[in-house]
């Protein structure tokens, strides 16, 4: 029950490990209402990540329903959870550029908290029970860039290489999921554009950012934001090539804070020691 | 000029980043050597990762040769680096068993550092230069384990799921780059085997160490060693899921001693701040 999310993030399948199959729940209920210090408060249900229509969670809410009141009426449930996997946008794809795509037309198809509770809240609200759900990357997602600068354009005559100062470890998602991660220059160019690969300084071809993506023509020192940093990047981010976490700063307005300091290099070693057979 | 190394991990194209092209290579020397602060002392050469035959390293090193002499001539070189690359066996596959794999008949195919000196050394001792190499993964790719306890076998009918406390944060090789590591039972089991899924507890259907592989049926409390963990396995770890990196300890014979702590839990967020106008 999971449409176009990557084959990574999917969880409402009998092919992955999440959950417990449908024909199953009702079954799990009877046998953990014997055990006198469970409570049974509620039900969940997960059907991905990265959904970006609402269409999929009416389905399953709507299947998921019948089986809701029957358990709520035989152990008295509080919730019902209807999990997460609020897709955001990070490919605007718009001519109008990504200044304001947000304005156009292709952004009415957009998924939006509104469009969520319209469709799903008529739906839930005749259960009366207690509605969950979480919207992690929806909050976060677009809430984030990550800032790097260019070392270098390498052109070899067959491909241009933006060598950015960030790399894979800071920002796995394009190489691990295949991610599109929209990137701007922090100070807007005019002028010619380049079909350019953003990569990373890293020890694998997989460390790229973008690849073949027509860009404006950056050069030594200039910064670039990677944007829909906000979700699945620091995270998951690792030291690789022993390289040090990044730092982070928040944002309001026009305030700024340092939030995160950069991990000093130190710590990545800190906690190793020598076999005493060694010394 | 690389044979069967995933996309990933591949050096010598003409489409990923590292290098100069071949063609361009005796311009750089010319205009490097017009530095006066530069000393040219060698050239590189690398083909890509994880290669297990001999063949693609010495079809390598002879395109090279003819540029290495020039180049040695007019630049008065010290050392030719071949780089790394060579493949270690990650998937034994023999129907004796893991434990006794490298008796066998397939591992006579094996790239040794010993073949691949017979075929290289007599190629490169007439050049009269220092030669480098970086075998890292072929030292500790073998080296290292990484032991987990099985939480749980879920059965659902369809799949066998054995949930593991070790999860793609501590070893993101299979989710990565699709890589098969072995996977054996630290106490030998006879009996059933089971089509299983080795997979960790984090949330993204790609936490897993193994799909759909016939394995010694586990239970709750058994320790699994998943083999082959000494090279990028904890150089690649990350706090995913707010997931402590993990303990390391070095054996050598009878003698075993803790190398690398496990991380304070606190340590994930020690460099964190509160923004001032949020206090």
């Amino acid at each position: 029950m999971c449409w176009k999310a990557h084959k990574k993030i999917t969880t409402g399948t009998y092919e992955n490990k999440f959950g417990v199959p449908f024909e199953q729940i009702e079954g799990v209920y009877a046998r953990a209402k014997k055990f006198k210090h469970l409570r049974l408060r509620g039900l969940q249900m997960h059907i991905g990540s990265q959904i970006t229509e609402v269409t999929p969670f009416e389905q399953a809410v709507r299947k998921m329903i019948p089986l809701v009141m029957r358990l709520k009426e035989k152990h008295d449930l509080e919730f019902f959870s209807i999990g997460g996997g609020l897709g955001i946008v990070y490919k605007p794809a718009l001519a109008s550029g990504a200044s304001a795509w947000w304005k156009t037309a292709a952004a009415k198809e957009i998924l939006t908290p509104d469009k969520y509770a319209k469709r799903l809240v008529p739906i839930l609200k005749p259960l009366g029970l207690r509605v969950l759900m979480e919207p992690g990357r929806f909050i976060s997602g677009n809430a984030g860039a990550l800032v790097t600068q260019v070392e270098f354009l390498k052109r070899t005559g067959k491909k241009n290489f933006l060598i950015v100062d960030a790399a894979m470890n800071d920002l796995i998602r394009p190489a691990f999921y295949e991610a599109y991660h929209e990137i701007v220059p922090l100070i807007r160019k005019s002028g010619t554009k380049l079909n350019s690969d953003v990569v990373g300084p890293i020890c694998e071809s997989g460390d790229f950012f973008c690849q073949d993506r027509l860009l404006p023509r950056a050069g030594q020192g200039d910064y670039l934001a990677i944007l829909s940093a906000g979700a699945y990047g620091s995270v998951m981010a690792s030291n690789y090539n022993t390289r040090s976490l990044a730092a982070e700063v928040l944002v309001s307005g026009k305030q700024a804070a340092l939030v995160r300091e950069r991990q000093p290099v130190e710590q990545i070693w800190s906690g190793e020691k020598v076999a005493q057979w060694l010394k």
